[in-house]
């Protein structure tokens, strides 16, 4: 008998932003992969088995995910937002690349979700209403030189820009730098929105021009959406102000 | 009495991928705005109005929203996918924007939801794994040049792209354009993916290499994500492949 493996993105963090395909796939499951705060916001049955993991260790966890699926059991790994938007599904399939074969004839699927920078542009109107690019700022996996290129690249044709992964104790330098390329190529006055767990119950949202956008602003847990040239925001009396991309873009910039 | 305006995703026509706050959303509202396939999927109640419309009129359908709302209703205007993605979230902030005052006082919300891209990389693996770039390609709204000089500067930076409206009876030459524009920039086997009505029961993936990608393999309802040089593809015997984007890149490409 030939074991189960899914890949399952459980959305921002707000149980009603969860799919009822997520939840499907959670129930059926008999062990469980993650990040140990992802696991945590879990409500498991006692028949089903918790394996929690640091998490840098992306392809380990990947790997005995595997292993035990190809054992013949129902293993689900879990994400918080979309699960193929820097989390688990890239990282499984890295894993099935390089691994033994049997592993490449498990039953594989992946469960999509809402992903954080959709929480977060919900939260202030329609930033990403128009093109945009979506980029992780960790340089543990590629070259810092290739992010500065890709924010420029970015910038430069006229893409709002949605940031995962912004900061953490151990790159606490790279945001800074960031916002300087981006000062570079963009008005200072740009929209910036940082997005801190929307939809939980500790959401921080903040809306700030590019000028004074600062690394301060953000933790692990931020998605940070920059706009373009042509971002828009509307101030509305006694209520927070609403950003948007404007769905027209007119010729001869 | 203020009324009150949500926009809501309703994710990409599969109900499993529907959020409960969507569908708490859809029990909430009065009348609804919206496209009428998008509408055609709802079960609205014997009190709940449909106020159905053709899709290339956002922004009357906007404005007539808003005004029915100020009049203190309960007004849902409906998506698919994502409220905020090339979807009805951004023409109702440029509606408020650009209308009466007590528009900017209404109660505005946006539900966001899976959009269409995340449900197409499920499908298929994590060719959205890494960094991505999510465009409209339709010059509707905007002059073509700029979406070549985009489609250049995403594909030459490494992004993997993500396309909405790829084609459509108005615009049937487009796509093959950029296609064009594409090879001269990426190698010919970087993975396409064809994603149409993903999750549906009408649902149409299909995977080429770029060389032989054509517009015929697309209609208004598909979404298609091109890899980057990075892209993998893993072949299974007896199963569809997979395509992932790698989480790391090496320095110096």
């Amino acid at each position: 008998m030939s074991g189960h493996l899914t890949v399952i993105g459980t959305g921002p963090g707000n149980p009603d932003q969860m799919t009822p395909q997520a939840r499907a796939a959670i129930e059926a499951a008999s062990d469980f992969f993650g990040y140990k705060p992802y696991l945590d916001r879990l409500q498991v049955r006692p028949d089903q088995t918790l394996h929690a993991s640091d998490n840098r260790e992306e392809l380990d966890r990947a790997r005995a995910a595997l292993e035990l699926a190809v054992s013949g059991r129902h293993v689900a790994v879990v994400s918080g937002g979309d699960a193929g938007v820097f989390a688990m599904a890239a990282a499984m399939c890295e894993a099935i690349e390089h691994g033994p074969a049997e592993w490449r004839d498990l039953d594989f699927s992946v469960v999509p979700g809402v992903t954080a920078m959709l929480a977060v542009a919900a939260r202030v109107g329609a930033p990403l209403g128009h093109d945009f690019c979506t980029m992780s700022l960790s340089d543990n996996l590629k070259p810092w030189d290739l992010i500065e290129s890709r924010l420029l690249a970015a910038a430069s044709a006229g893409f709002v820009i949605a940031l995962y992964n912004p900061i953490s104790k151990a790159r606490p330098l790279q945001l800074g730098r960031a916002f300087e390329i981006l000062r570079t190529v963009l008005p200072e006055n740009v929209p910036v929105v940082f997005g801190r767990a929307a939809g939980r119950p500790d959401e921080r949202i903040r809306i700030v021009p590019l000028s004074e956008a600062d690394p301060g602003m953000a933790d692990m847990a931020t998605c940070i959406l920059i706009g373009s040239p042509e971002t828009r925001l509307i101030e509305r009396p006694g209520r927070e102000p609403l950003v948007y991309a404007p769905r027209s873009v007119k010729a001869a910039t």
